[in-house]
């Protein structure tokens, strides 16, 4: 489900225009880069919680060449699923 | 930032009431919820894309009392952000 979709979906569940939902989320997702930007974390209920973590720097080794290169460290964000995210999983098969 | 900070600060710049924001979150919490529940991706634009990725069994050891554990396969929802996210980061701090 791409951006769009979502917004369609939404839009279609609360029966409101596309535009309004739209606008609602860029400001929401806007609102939280901001905070993980400033190295908060930001918890969304139902759902889970972003944070940002800092992955140290390491040496990749290409396989093909043996060639080692330093990978710098760099800033990613995780997702820590909620409770009850991870028990609607557990209805999703194993593939 | 929590859930209900979230809310206040979307509705606040947006200048809607807080219910309205916090039923328009929740659908699109749970939108997405359904989604990765059936095994779909979800892109949301300017941020990030979720998805659930299962993670194999492993054996871990007890480092205290060397009993081994056999940690059974699980599913979990990663997140990877997006481009636009990863520029915003780089302004953050290595701490």
């Amino acid at each position: 489900m791409n951006h769009k979709e979502l917004i369609g979906a939404v839009a279609a569940r609360l029966d409101m225009p596309e535009d309004y939902v739209s606008r609602l989320l860029e400001v929401a997702v806007d609102t939280m880069s901001a905070q993980l930007c400033e190295g908060n974390q930001v918890g969304v209920q139902g759902f889970g919680t972003l944070e940002v973590r800092r992955k140290e720097e390491r040496i990749s080794v290409n396989p093909a060449t043996q060639v080692r290169t330093l990978v710098p460290p760099k800033l990613v964000v995780n997702f820590k699923q909620s409770n009850v995210l991870k028990d609607k999983l557990k209805g999703l098969p194993h593939e």
